[in-house]
């Protein structure tokens, strides 16, 4: 199995057990824990290939994918009562799906032949929208919004790809590179609360 | 009319009518119902299209579809206020609805040429994904979060039909009998309260 | 610059500073800021290509869109602290928004060669999506549920549009009605709390 389609593969799968963690939040059974393990797991990627127009969607032709969002769905149905802090781990399983997208979607979308801002584009849309879905379904308040560092994260993984294959880095060095980076930056926000600058209202204003 | 053609409408109809009631329950205007009716109605097979890439969706290329939603809409606009437990009425159409499209999605992807597994997964996918967009924008609890069987049965209409045209049962007849076990399931589940076996935490845990 | 590429340019210009505003209203950082004033800014214009199946998106193919959603979402960062009324404003801009995309949205499904009908819901959906994604992704209350006519301007619009070119009125100055009466008709609706008949209940009955 080559690195990046390792790469792919674990990105689906972290992602899919963090649907079905919040699955296990709102008690659905083994079945909804297979719908929102899937809708997660393979949601930033899909929308990926609409939006390039790749299509059918990767998962239609290679039901490999439904297949691990399947079996992580049920291994998390039958075994999440063993995890003391579910929320905890759905957000560090968030963090190596995000680091592990971000780079992957950059990397077809520069394949696909896209222009490396579009490229950027649309490994922050694979790494962010998976969780997008799984928040706005399960009616959760989305990670987008949280106060610590997130889509800045995905933002450095597909950046410092993009601008280390282009002074010709190779592809799979680059690629561990960007993923450390992303995830060590996700990592610190989690562990230390880091977070960027907010928008702050003048002081002395009320806000609306 | 071929009876697929039937069935297709029927579904349109009815989840276009689900919509309409949403908009009822949310005192929208006659444009707004128009608009939920046809986002319930439509959204599912506009997913499903474009997931296989059968673009311009259907109701781009066959304008009947979105003259359905507007008929249906503006007839619950002057009627919905005769019906005295309208969210019933809403869950009871859906069920109907989603009996139709598990099945009609399946075919749709069969005829594609997808795997089996996949045309499931489209199928499923149709059947929910109108309910889905319905209550997200609508702003309600979706009814996929609900406690009693919703996805299981849109699995089992899926499934069922898969399993008989692969022995060879004629495609309308394999179509009636998942479409009636699809609705029997969901209906059991809303006369009875049917459940399926939910996650529990393990008994002596809080839950966090 | 031709007039067309100006009203998409400027649509996605107002539509990105309503993204921008929404996040300033829940104190994300800059990069928050940029992504909600992108998925407003094109997401209206991104569902109108995935539909037709012009794909890729327009915005991979021409990034300056991007470009003019970071722009303002930088500018609305630094600035929006200046503004009293943030969400007053948001509403306003968003009208703005609303009225050049339905007539956008409505020009280019009629030059993809779909038929007016369904070139009118290409109108409609420009023009609403990008306020639905900022509203369920942000978390706030969808506009298209206020009180005030909103679709129904779109509908306007997109209508009115449609049946001026049909009688052979040149496209660009179609385009200035259409967007004029959009526009007029929701600022009447901002400033003077117009609304459509709403659905109402038979008096005397309780609501469900």
């Amino acid at each position: 199995m080559s690195f990046f389609l390792f790469l792919d593969y674990a990105g689906v799968a972290v992602f899919a057990a963090t649907g079905a963690l919040a699955a296990s939040r709102k008690r659905l059974d083994i079945v909804g824990f297979i719908f929102l393990a899937a809708i997660t797991g393979i949601g930033g990627g899909t929308l990926r290939d609409v939006l390039l127009g790749k299509l059918p969607v990767f998962w239609i032709k290679h039901p490999t994918y439904i297949g691990i969002c399947v079996l992580i769905a049920v291994l998390v149905f039958f075994t999440a009562h063993l995890v003391e802090y579910r929320y905890r781990l759905l957000l560090w399983l968030d963090a190596v799906g995000m680091s592990a997208y971000c780079v992957m979607g950059t990397i077809i979308g520069l394949e696909f032949g896209v222009s490396p801002y579009a490229a950027i584009v649309m490994g922050i849309s694979t790494a962010t929208f998976g969780g997008i879905f799984r928040d706005v379904i399960s009616g959760e308040k989305s990670v987008l919004l949280s106060d610590e560092i997130y889509i800045t994260a995905a933002l450095l993984g597909a950046v410092s790809f993009t601008a280390l294959v282009s002074i010709h880095i190779p592809e799979s060095v680059a690629a561990i590179i960007a993923v450390v980076l992303a995830f060590s930056l996700r990592a610190a926000a989690l562990l230390f609360g880091w977070t960027t600058p907010r928008y702050k209202p003048r002081k002395g204003r009320e806000i609306e």
